[in-house]
């Protein structure tokens, strides 16, 4: 049997029509996507940005699959819906939804863990097609509410602040995953390189700290971001444009290096590879726009039996895990505060669309936003 | 105490002035480089021909550093000499030979079996530079006598036909090492792909197969080695060029792709790496010239959590385990003999720059070409 508090019949969101209007998002009501048994409705308490939402509704990724596209997902809220098959949440949990918000749930990588990498597809929580569901095209958190598989939303520690929690669920998970994937849970012997200290590598500094790093390097490339980088905790920091011997004096060093820059132009990946101990792994979880492409010479990946891995966010096990490690050690992503409103929305787009972020925007607010106007 | 037979003063071999004579190697004499301690020096028996000796000769790997050079690392020989420092071998030993004749010996790569990766450098078997001996610009196995580290000379077993042997020691330890990196030593749930079935490939198809792969799939441009492939081993093949759907038709089918194609351009990385499982991973091997790179698409790598490695040659330990596979199995690789001579040595090297080999030469009869002659 469904439950639930009072329920819109429809949604309110700030909404993209176009590519051209990437930075006019507009307040629009749009219908919710029909409750699955398995689903969840939240209402929404905060939500970060992403670079993605920026490159998605820039039309950096593809297509914009509606004319009213509400982006958002790093989405926190309160159940105040659940399916009658749902037995993961109740009414009034705090939740934390990412970039995923279903799958087949039925193949193999479902079912160990892996539902990232669905072998049917996984479907995104915004602009995405959502084939159990009669072809809805999925909508985001810049919104007064969000319906997905209850999956996919994971439990917000109650000793951990909704803002922090959002920037988790996508940035974190997506910095979070390579670094236990490939190089474990324990990195006390680990010298780690983080490469682009934005949202996702901020983040990455403090996750490989926090699991205990021998060493955390980042890398910039200018000296800007360096007081930052160290108290996110970095034990080093290099400047590649600076120091352009950076290369030959960290040969045969890392362990791992996790490429957060948010464009593939400009990477000098030949570079990193080489300062990559034997065995050592290059993953990259940046998602450029989809007309950049890697080059690497075969020659530096045999010469040092090098290693490159992409990773896509991460699982739900993952996620979980990801919010217990920054509540048991009081840890914050650094972020900035914005209420949301279509003055707010407008001016996250635009200072992504430059880089403008130290290191995360978190929209705020969302029942002044939403509920005195519906 | 150096123990030795008959050692001449010169040794006699193939060489090769510079690159626009590259398929015009010339009877040549020259000072074998001076005998450390740890050396052996050995009276050729038989040479196998790699696609690098030729890479090398025609400039495409870099300079040639010397004006009589001997190229040649797949060689097999009898021991004639042992420095006071080897205990490895004796006097009378027939030992193969690869791409690799010193390393310091002293860094962690080196005392981990992973000599082809030493810290410091490794030095080539030919037209390498060992600062160790004075600056000597190493000399090759197509040659009356050859001098290594005895490290670097593996014994060949009594059951292991000479010729067959030779061709294992850098084309299959090449591919040997890869597969029990990545994929480990017993395959029997291992879903396997071979790409480009030429020297290197014919042989990773006949390793999967003897460590007991699940399925060996061997890829190929058009059909044309398809029957060679499964009497090779294969038990699958793909001719990427005749059937356009491969890659749709064999999603997450992979547990490792081993790249032996001797060129990188044209290469389709994309679509292989799609048909990858999760966690799989696709190796090169193959060491196209200097000036061609790999171009992947990042997002390639995230949707499938896909890796790309490299590796170069293999230790002296998995050269013993190789040699022993092959004894053990009652396995030779396919090769084609030729006698050693300034035409034999013009004609392989005019074939394979064309590709007109079926699978790899080996270069016979050095007692004929040298000992009459000096």
């Amino acid at each position: 049997m469904t439950t639930s508090r009072t329920v819109p019949e429809k949604f309110s969101g700030f909404g993209v029509d176009k590519a051209e209007n990437w930075n006019k998002a507009r307040l629009v009501r749009f219908d919710p996507k029909p409750l699955m048994p398995y689903d969840i409705t939240i209402k929404v308490i905060a939500c970060a940005v992403c670079g993605s939402d920026c490159h998605t509704v820039t039309g950096n990724f593809g297509p914009i699959n509606r004319d009213d596209l509400v982006v958002g997902h790093e989405i926190v809220g309160e159940v105040i819906e659940v399916g009658p098959e749902v037995t993961k949440h109740k009414l009034g949990d705090v939740v934390a939804i990412g970039a995923q918000s279903d799958s087949c749930g039925e193949c193999n990588r479902c079912k160990s863990n892996n539902e990232q990498y669905c072998q049917k597809g996984t479907v995104g929580t915004y602009n995405s097609l959502s084939k159990k569901c009669g072809g809805y095209i999925t909508q985001g958190g810049y919104a007064s509410h969000v319906r997905v598989n209850s999956h996919f939303a994971a439990r917000v520690p109650a000793n951990l602040d909704v803002h922090h929690a959002a920037p988790l669920l996508c940035g974190g998970l997506t910095v979070y995953s390579p670094i236990v994937r490939h190089a474990g849970y324990d990195l006390k012997e680990k010298v780690i390189g983080i490469v682009g200290i934005g949202g996702l590598g901020s983040m990455a500094i403090q996750i490989a700290k926090a699991l205990g790093a021998k060493e955390v390097v980042a890398f910039s490339r200018s000296s800007s971001k360096k007081e930052d980088a160290f108290k996110m905790g970095a034990s080093k920091y290099i400047a590649t444009k600076e120091d352009t011997e950076w290369a030959n004096s960290n040969l045969d060093t890392f362990d791992m290096i996790l490429n957060c820059a948010s464009f593939g132009k400009g990477v000098d990946y030949d570079s990193f590879i080489r300062t990559l101990k034997l065995g050592g792994k290059y993953v990259t979880v940046s998602a450029p726009p989809a007309d950049e492409s890697i080059t690497i010479a075969p020659f530096n990946l045999l010469i040092g039996g090098g290693i490159i891995a992409g990773s896509g966010i991460g699982s739900m096990k993952e996620a979980d895990e990801l919010l217990k490690l920054y509540a048991d050690n009081n840890l914050a992503p650094w972020i900035e505060k914005v209420p949301i409103s279509e003055e707010g929305v407008h001016k996250v787009m635009n200072r992504i669309s430059v880089g403008d972020v130290r290191y995360r925007f978190v929209l705020t607010d969302f029942d002044q936003a939403f509920d005195s106007k519906w």
